[in-house]
């Protein structure tokens, strides 16, 4: 098995494990107390609080454990919004947070405080000064993650801590994907990370508060942790954590260097043995072990089934591997494909012949997921137009007047080759002359990703070129893949419509 | 060393190391992702779930893991008491609970809800027809420990569920103390523990929650553990605590009935072998590993310090041994002194040969400690009257109209032994003709425990039978223990008064 998905759970790291086990004899009293095993465990808590320190770069009384990386991003927010309640009650947050994140901010939103998310570019970056023009008199904090846990787009921290300072909001940093790999730099004012994304054990979370930093924990009070982190210290785990946050820096520059190369194998070679893929995030600001691609015509569980059981461990942000049924929000913010996709994450010592093996492995799962699916014959290249009742003289080219009148009134059912495994009804995708202005008519209704982009690739060659497919679709997916696939195949994606049902999206055919 | 707090934190139990350390290999990995590593960490967590949901008699479906008890008494207070918030904004709280309960009170009081903590008796326990009264048309949710975490105390849980049941108020029980030796019997509606209290891991808690009861999970959203516990599961802790629970019970009726026979030893030889003890908690209705004293003339800290240097690790609810130098607020509760107060809680395992170098050791290190601060020669018997200048004739022990007018005026400086470990001024004990109706006047005032009531003790033989001594004392301490000294040596605790610094008690001689 070649476990591929570290920056959802990395393996715990052998001095983790050594840590763990030396502080579970060591670590167990209740460090409050003042007898020789709370003692014992004060001076454990104490120098793990020192080691953690070092390694994000601040002081030690300005870094508690919480029991996760989500809480501390849940209680960091919390308490930095509260602090500065009294200066306003505007939260900033990207588009591309971690859900630990975009839920405070929900939160917030509920509670009465405004939100803005700053958009990313199609890389999932952050725009520096684009941030900057989001800080307002009454913003109360800013957050923004230091690179992207879906893409691993690195953020312009620093440039976004500056203009933050100069405005005197403080920034919060969501390290958990690169803590592990370095500090993070610049004028940050609360940090927070989680021990399972380095190596550490589960139940160990960082948050750093910087003196200063006006903040009021939120709930009940409670004594541990100076007040911001409730319950009985994790010692043991707190000890592994730290321990391993060490291990791992010490190894940090050499094993970036060696997972950087593989994953820049894994963003050449997969578009040169897969056709119709796109590989996303940022070519060159990126983490050193993640690379993250989308394929068309795919279906993305099935796609991750087929991959386990070839061994392969990896996740995605497709909508049919999530229970919400929609896209992964990293790659709808960032505009690009969402079928299909299949984050790696390397952990530390991945050994380049696994590499090599996934990408032996790639091309004859795509190819038989795709085949599964239905996905268009010669996929890959543009679909040849067929002789077939094509919508001839339909180039008028703008979006239907009133595509809610639409009826799939004409629709035969196509059935793909296998499509026994997939949810929804039959294929409806035979053209027709609706109302539309002569547009070629797809119903996907009920369909769920991908079949409403494969049965537009199946039908765009029926069109001539200047003529127009609408295609109606209830499914979330299809919001993103159908203009993802428009850019991919060159192709005028013209707008999207509220429909009877979900929505009708019309492409126009250039090439 | 004999470590006898198991009460605060137990030591790891040999089957919670053993599953711990298979989890570590096994159940690192996130358990809702759909790769082999997730669903073997779906399946170990979910068993873990089936073997506490076991011991605790719920359904699996009522049951998640948090990241601690303290998290799990938040959270289902909080999420409770949200659930019924059209019902009405009261909640009823015993006056004993544990802090975390105490604390999620306040808040909410904080927050604008309405509070009713119900007293307990000398024994810690409520009683069930007084809390039931308690109840009224808006009580959002009623809150009773399953056992006291400081006099071990059992509460009459299933009488109030039945009268809470019968009021439609939903009871949630902490049942952090007692769930390692039994099932919470009766019909509660919510439920919180910790593992590390019955030899889990740190870092897990249970909420229970049962089916029907209204709950709305408070804080920002999170997918896991069904939306009621957010952040990764703490996997590999999460089998621990489960496998503990299940092997702690397996031993329980056996232990349970080894360890109530070794605390009842201390119980009956410890006032035996050392004058001035007072023994807390009811001597039938308790748990198995706890029993409490508290010695009179005794600071708390250096007895602990004591007990520490010669291998036994307690803890204590006297002031001078918190942070807060507020007395126990469950001795407080009760009514019972606080001053040399000590908790013993048993591990399971304790060996009876343990326990009886416990009761070897003892008595000489109070007697060593109450002579390093002058308690009273002859401690263990009233003072004899002296023939000193005593304030003869003022019999009327009525309270002084105005004690804030007296001053210590002829105070006279009588220096303990060896008063210099302790915090505070010189001694001012000397009896004075004050404008109290010829109270002999002791001044206390910045003296902290066990001060105020041993130079109490060292005067009250200076004044006649039916006359009255006075003190003066800011120590928080003091409200507490002044009562209850008078209580143990059978004189008249008349009553207290604010006066300029801290506050006047009057008591007068009765023997």
């Amino acid at each position: 098995m070649s476990y591929f998905d570290a920056a959802s759970a990395a393996p715990l790291h052998p001095v983790a494990r050594q840590g763990l086990l030396a502080a579970l004899d060591d670590g167990w009293a209740d460090p409050s107390r003042l007898y020789r095993e709370g003692r014992r465990a004060r001076m454990l808590l104490d120098a793990a609080r020192e080691t953690a320190a070092e390694a994000v770069g601040c002081r030690f009384d300005e870094l508690v454990f919480t029991s996760s990386g989500t809480r501390a991003v849940h209680d960091g927010i919390a308490g930095a919004t509260a602090g500065r309640r009294r200066v306003g009650r505007h939260l900033i947050v990207s588009s591309v947070e971690h859900s630990s994140v975009l839920h405070s901010a929900e939160r917030y939103a509920a509670a009465g405080g405004a939100v803005t998310e700053v958009a990313v570019d199609r890389s999932g970056a952050v725009d520096a000064e684009g941030y900057a023009r989001a800080l307002r008199p009454d913003t109360a904090l800013a957050c923004l993650q230091s690179a992207n846990h879906e893409v691993g787009t690195e953020q312009p921290v620093a440039a976004v801590a500056e203009a933050c300072r100069a405005a005197g909001v403080p920034l919060l940093v969501d390290a958990a994907q690169s803590l592990g790999w370095a500090p993070v730099a610049g004028a940050w004012s609360l940090l927070a990370a989680s021990a399972h994304k380095w190596g550490g054990p589960a139940g160990v979370g960082l948050l750093v508060v910087r003196k200063g930093v006006r903040f009021a924990p939120q709930g009940p009070a409670d004594e541990r942790e100076s007040g911001r982190a409730a319950g009985f210290e994790n010692l043991p785990a707190i000890v592994a954590a730290a321990a391993s946050l060490r291990a791992v820096r010490a190894e940090a520059a050499r094993e970036a260097a060696r997972l950087r190369e593989l994953t820049a194998r894994i963003r050449a070679r997969v578009p040169a043995l897969v056709p119709d893929v796109e590989v996303v995030g940022d070519p060159e600001r990126r983490l050193p072990g993640i690379v993250t691609f989308s394929c068309l015509y795919v279906d993305g569980e099935t796609l991750l089934h087929e991959l386990d059981r070839a061994g392969f461990s990896v996740s995605s942000g497709s909508s049919c591997t999530s229970s919400t049924l929609t896209p992964s929000h990293v790659l709808r913010a960032m505009g690009v494909l969402s079928e299909g996709n299949v984050r790696i994450s390397l952990p530390p010592g991945t050994p380049a012949e696994e590499v090599e093996r996934f990408l032996d492995v790639l091309p004859g799962v795509v190819t038989g997921v795709r085949e599964r699916v239905g996905a268009p014959v010669g996929a890959g290249h543009p679909a040849a137009p067929s002789a077939g009742p094509a919508a001839a003289g339909a180039d008028d080219g703008t979006s239907p007047d009133s595509p809610t009148d639409l009826s799939p009134s004409s629709s035969t059912g196509t059935s793909p080759d296998s499509p026994g495994d997939l949810p929804g009804g039959s294929v409806s995708g035979a053209p027709a002359e609706g109302p539309a202005g002569g547009a070629l008519v797809v119903d996907a209704l009920g369909r769920r990703c991908p079949i409403p982009v494969i049965e537009l690739a199946k039908v765009i060659g029926d069109v001539p070129v200047g003529g127009t497919v609408l295609v109606l679709a209830d499914d979330e997916a299809a919001r993103l893949d159908i203009p993802a696939w428009c850019e991919m195949r060159g192709q005028a994606y013209l707008g999207e419509e509220p429909a009877d049902q979900g929505s009708a999206y019309l492409v126009r055919r250039v090439s």
